[in-house]
């Protein structure tokens, strides 16, 4: 296979995505782009990041049908979130090697930038345990945990057609919570510096 | 992680699952059980191969309650052939460090033996083309490639009560098609070589 340029890090809730991916950046020496691509998006479609949160997630689909971003005046502010973040995403990849955590952005640089895509999974216990003690989150834990699963499964399949969280959407699907996040991190890490 | 001990390889049809078994077992030094293990049970239980072939993969359960392998007349066939490959499988890994491809080793050596358990999978389209050119399969692929994958399925589920080919199932998912064999053997091995 062709050099990697480009992981991508799609995760559950709690199964320590976000951490992994600055990790495999550090170990590669590039940057990690995880929140950050919201607040800059936030700052291209020129609305507070409080209404963004709000929005980013819902229902969309606005890769099936091409659209300029600025041009089409009938878009929702979702849709033009999205847009905004996937115009983001590939300006970035289109001048640097980078880690992005979520964002779909497997599905924005297909067939455009060499990525390795990849899924962090861990059982329900451990990510109820890290809901517990790395969050902070005290009552209904698993109801929130599945909560939030549904939230990104619905973000996923809308705007790639593709299920999130199976294995037939990725390269690389790991378990956080058997392998621990150091080995996750070098296993993508390994994956790229071997792929030439 | 402590060291690994035992890679298992669970793979859906054609996606090269047998052939990357043996590359991280030449990797790592050590040998891969693949279809020897059926063998070997064969011997054991004191059938033909043809009888084995024909039973070894129907749905059954024994792991759910404790037996005795030859104690009990009352076993079917196929759960005697089961019970053989299991104790083979744990005979040989109390021993020495291996690959097993197959016969839910993950599951059979769940909490006795370090393990990293692998699944391999690839788009419908990479493994039609494999099937033909590989295996020389000329008629019905798409429906011969589901029927041997739901025959495999049904085998995992029966026996380990978890989900084949489900991210939850395994420690590690790749893809072979995108990947290609030999990438997904480095990953493997190196995994193997990074736990301590």
């Amino acid at each position: 296979m062709s050099k990697i340029k480009v992981v991508t890090i799609g995760r559950r809730f709690c199964t320590g995505g976000s951490d992994i991916g600055k990790m495999v950046a550090q170990r590669l020496g590039v940057k990690c782009y995880d929140r950050e691509l919201v607040e800059k998006a936030a700052e291209l479609v020129g609305v507070p990041m409080s209404e963004i949160v709000k929005n980013e997630e819902s229902m969309m689909n606005w890769l099936k049908t091409p659209i300029s971003l600025f041009g089409q005046s009938e878009l929702t502010l979702a849709e033009k979130i999205f847009a905004a973040e996937a115009e983001i995403i590939l300006d970035i990849c289109s001048r640097e090697s980078c880690v992005i955590v979520g964002r779909c952005a497997d599905y924005v640089l297909k067939n455009r930038v060499k990525t390795l895509s990849v899924f962090i999974t861990a059982s329900l216990e451990k990510r109820m345990q890290t809901a517990e003690t790395r969050h902070g989150i005290e009552d209904h834990i698993e109801e929130r945990l599945k909560k939030y699963d549904q939230k990104r499964s619905r973000f996923y399949t809308a705007n790639t057609n593709k299920e999130w969280g199976s294995i037939d959407s990725y390269d690389m699907c790991l378990d956080s919570g058997k392998l621990g996040y150091a080995m996750c991190a070098d296993i993508i890490a390994k994956t790229v510096e071997m792929s030439e």
